[in-house]
């Protein structure tokens, strides 16, 4: 099943890399998230508390996007003994970005120098881990993206194995978290996946011409109230003038 | 009564910017901590858990130093709904530091590229956000100072709006706390708030004239330790004989 | 007490340093982690959550190595009123990394510039801080390498004091853990820790021969993968075909 559901994707992801993940890439994640949220996404996309390890850390003009294909990692106590038929970045598509969840506070990393070697060889686009990595010159030296939760030294074997490819992934915020609380964002196989200096944030197939028409005006209309800002006119005057509402 | 409280703030900030802000920021942050806590103020003046996003991450010679304006934030579904007559960057004094709260776990940031092309514009010294930031190259492009607990791709719609300005904010540690517990510190309107790379402080005005007499004879202190240190002789020996007492 | 442990293990460490930390350095902390797991080691040597912040924030090719003296503080509350008879910098040999422990949550910093002075001037290899630092660009301008859970303004003054050199330390992971627990990892004094950017691990001295055993050959066979992957090989042939199973 994990085979069939691969080879859908890879189908979808050829068509969606070509058009669609090219016009979200030319949107930053802070400009997606603020049409998903006026769109009414109560989570805005965001994939809380990742950050950039890759090419350089919390640093650059890096920018990725594509449909996520999704790893699901789990302790090696679980019992569900289920494992996928390839190595999830033989499975991965070209184009897609892996999006990989290993549980909240393992200690043990999930992406390695190999596997960013291997992904950007057969042209995935980066690496989102809800999890560790390590090998970080490794990464860095080849210029591949990888966002992440963390890192580590150590690999994930002893600690976990992939149950599961291309199967939806809820991630939810560490703790601690707000009251009200931040809410879970499930990544479903499929998505676009966008993510850069400020973070990672997920756009469902059936938003993502929604958010385009939503971002273009609000991106000129910011840049309005930039160039009033300059001038030293007052932030709320500005905005009630270009976005047609104070602030 | 918020605009009240800014417009007396105005007055006092020119004043401090003048001579006071200038004197502590030829201190380090560690340098005021220090002269605090010999001073018996319990947590150094300390704002925890903050680190310089911009101009770098982590990096650099900046240093900030100025009279608090302070911007508090709750979640939208607070029960108190009064609101500041203005925006809280346009009541912000030049001179001044903006200091701002979201409540503890909340994953929208509170400061984007336009709040830094805004206060940089009116001649704000900086931000310093309990809080989250975002649009993290615009700040840097701008070489606006940035100190904040986090960042995120969200902005504060949605999730938090300003209650007041010109308040006293409490900041807590965020958990792990150590037992006996760091204590909270308390900002007002008008303390000084210095921030460079390895955090930020905050100075009540009262406190200004002993800090400043106590970190200078500290700092000749410590560089006849230092030059004892690179001759090979004792930590012990050197701190008895330049401060007077072993470590 | 202190001082005839801290005798033995400098005649110890100079036998170490020309030899044994030499092999170990010219391994990666994430080679030194999978031959350990390997080895039937539980926390593969990983002190987890410590980050580099010099000579430049988790970034960078820098790695040390070296027989741990190990440092522990105690909150200045604490009952136990024993002290060492000497300054931890003073009483480190040459060689070693100092390995300090302050209390979890802690707020107060346990390493400044002036340590980083002394201990380099007297050949310590680096310092390696369950706890936080401070003074970050007095580190990062001599080139002192600092790897830390943190950063702080404060000093150790006040909050806590040593009490006990080349004792044991155990270190705990923060909060979140995962289910099942990565385990508490302790280091002993004279135990091996290497230090790079992708963290920090331990190894006891029974273990290192069998490390750089096992080392070597895994190096040898990542590279042969790494070789087919640019090839554009699949991982789990690749890994099979040089590991001898896959992935």
């Amino acid at each position: 099943m994990a085979f069939r559901a691969t080879a859908r994707l890879q189908t979808h992801a050829r068509i969606m890399t070509d058009a669609t993940a090219a016009k979200l890439k030319d949107l930053s994640t802070c400009e997606i998230a603020d049409a998903l949220i006026k769109l009414g996404v109560p989570h805005g996309g965001l994939i809380p508390d990742l950050k950039m390890y890759s090419p350089k850390f919390e640093e650059g003009e890096t920018r990725i996007a594509g449909p996520a294909f999704t790893v699901e990692m789990v302790p090696v106590s679980h019992p569900d003994k289920s494992k996928p038929d390839q190595h999830f970045v033989d499975a991965a598509p070209s184009g897609s970005v892996i999006v990989m969840q290993t549980p909240l506070g393992v200690r043990s990393g999930c992406w390695g120098g190999l596997m960013s070697t291997a992904a950007q060889t057969k042209g995935v686009q980066g690496a989102v881990l809800d999890g560790g990595c390590r090998d970080l010159n490794e990464h860095r030296a080849l210029g591949f993206p990888v966002f992440a939760r963390g890192h580590s030294v150590l690999g994930p074997g002893t600690f976990t194995r992939v149950r599961a490819l291309n199967v939806p992934l809820t991630i939810k915020p560490a703790p601690p978290n707000a009251d009200p609380p931040f809410p879970e964002i499930t990544v479903n196989p499929g998505d676009y996946v966008v993510a850069d200096l400020d973070g990672v944030v997920v756009v469902t197939p059936d938003m993502v011409e929604k958010v385009l028409a939503k971002a273009g005006p609000a991106r000129e209309a910011d840049e309005k109230v930039r160039e009033d800002l300059l001038k030293g006119k007052g932030v709320s005057e500005s905005m009630l003038k270009h976005r047609g509402k104070a602030p």
